[in-house]
């Protein structure tokens, strides 16, 4: 461990960064630990810069006294190349979203996934895991199926509207996870999987105010279904509602936000923040910008 | 007047800054304001870079999200070039240590003369300007030469160990004030000129902890003379002590350290600080590093 800073300086870089609620979540709660912090968003759209200047970006901050940055999209593959270190499950998801700066070197960690793995954990305590049907084989995807892998899930169907994607997704997983039974389908045979299936994870934009309705057919829902959404503009999609219409036990997503800037702050400053409390802060955000 | 910010950002280019007692002086000001500030030293000399790159610096602060640099040795001059606006006081004398960052424009500004200015008027109200002796003709010779004159002094001699840049300051001085009576003259007449003058200001690194001792013979002090110090490390200099054990009015150096910090305080955030609370946080950092 390294001595603890007096202050922490952290940043996030990424297209669209402007409006994230990140900043203010980690904020108030270092106000409740009495940490000096300050978070700053690096909008690369609004710079006009590319995904690429990630690294002339992480330096410029290492010049200049930060502490750490958060990674988002496009920059969380881009940046692998500029670390000096990073976490197995980083390497293995080939995807960095926190960035800790220690004596001047750079070590990559994902808590995407660990903060998706938690908000299962504590948001669906014992859910099974036997069989998993995720929609979505993106980014957030990449990191939701590994973490619903690292949590045990035996038999994980991935699906994506482009089959080549959720093909290259589940053929990576199972790679890392040898012993696992992973595939991917055509979006059409949804149906047939749900049947099968012990719980859903949705990871694609559909929900979100900007692309609202449903991304299955509601039907195929069944009480004994758990969903996880992990969109959370609005924080009740159509998803959410429905699945819980449906007497599913529903995670929303929410508990993915949270919980990646949950392992983040843990990270960059040792200190252990209030899941809760964050949760509670988060909801209060979304309704004030609602 | 843009909006107030949420928070404030700011950093403190130059060439040993590390150990800078004004990272701390902002901080705890910011926190008697409830204000969210984190103020980073960015060493010049710990980085290895050239003083040419403080314009790289300032742009990467920009795009980071730093709301203004303090600017010190040795790129207060440098720095000019690289401003989009700058104050008339500062573009007089040159030097900027103060960068504001406003809608993305680098606006240049100069507390060390105000600090100065203000010091004097605080710390030695009434003190007479007319026949002013300075000691030293560097950079802070430079701010506290226009101070004094900018204040009204009417006859200011500067003297340095290099006559030649006694000469230029001197000139420059001039040029800018040319109703005034400025000279430059030989370190040797000094006697003859304090037998003349109201009061003497010491410019020069001479009874810093490295390099202890008096600037001039302690007998040409008379209990007429008001004596305005710049060094502060230590506060009670040999030329303060002598100063004050022959009846002068003094002005430590800490004055001047306090005000340019008030000064810049004031400029970034819009609020005006307590200069009596942040003099004596100052004595306590210095009692602290002592």
């Amino acid at each position: 461990m390294s001595t603890p800073a007096e202050s922490y300086l952290v940043g996030l870089i990424g297209e669209g960064t402007t409006h994230s609620l990140t900043p203010a979540l980690h904020e108030r709660e270092a106000d409740h630990h009495g940490l000096r912090y300050i978070y700053r968003t690096v909008d690369l759209t609004v710079l006009a810069r590319p995904a690429d200047d990630a690294g002339t970006l992480l330096s410029a901050g290492r010049d200049l006294g930060f502490n750490a940055f958060n990674i988002t999209v496009p920059a969380k593959q881009v940046v692998l190349r500029y670390l000096d270190d990073l976490s197995d499950d980083a390497a293995r998801l080939e995807a960095v979203n926190t960035v800790l700066i220690r004596d001047g070197k750079f070590i990559g960690h994902n808590t995407d996934y660990s903060g998706f793995g938690s908000a299962l954990e504590e948001g669906l305590p014992g859910a099974s895991l036997g069989h998993v049907v995720q929609l979505g084989a993106g980014g957030a995807g990449a990191a939701t199926a590994y973490a619903l892998l690292a949590a045990g899930a035996q038999h994980l169907c991935v699906l994506d509207l482009d089959p080549a994607r959720s093909r290259e997704r589940a053929e990576a997983l199972a790679r890392i996870f040898p012993d696992r039974n992973i595939e991917w389908r055509p979006i059409g045979e949804i149906g047939d999987l749900m049947s099968e299936a012990d719980g859903l994870v949705h990871a694609t934009p559909v929900g979100m105010h900007a692309h609202p309705g449903m991304p299955l057919d509601g039907d195929l829902l069944q009480s004994r279904h758990w969903v996880a959404d992990i969109v959370y503009r609005p924080i009740e999609t159509e998803l959410v509602k429905a699945a819980g219409a449906k007497g599913c036990r529903v995670l929303d997503g929410g508990h993915m936000a949270v919980g990646q800037a949950v392992d983040a702050f843990r990270l960059i400053t040792g200190v252990e923040p209030d899941r809760a409390r964050m949760r509670q802060h988060f909801l209060s955000l979304l309704r004030q910008g609602s």
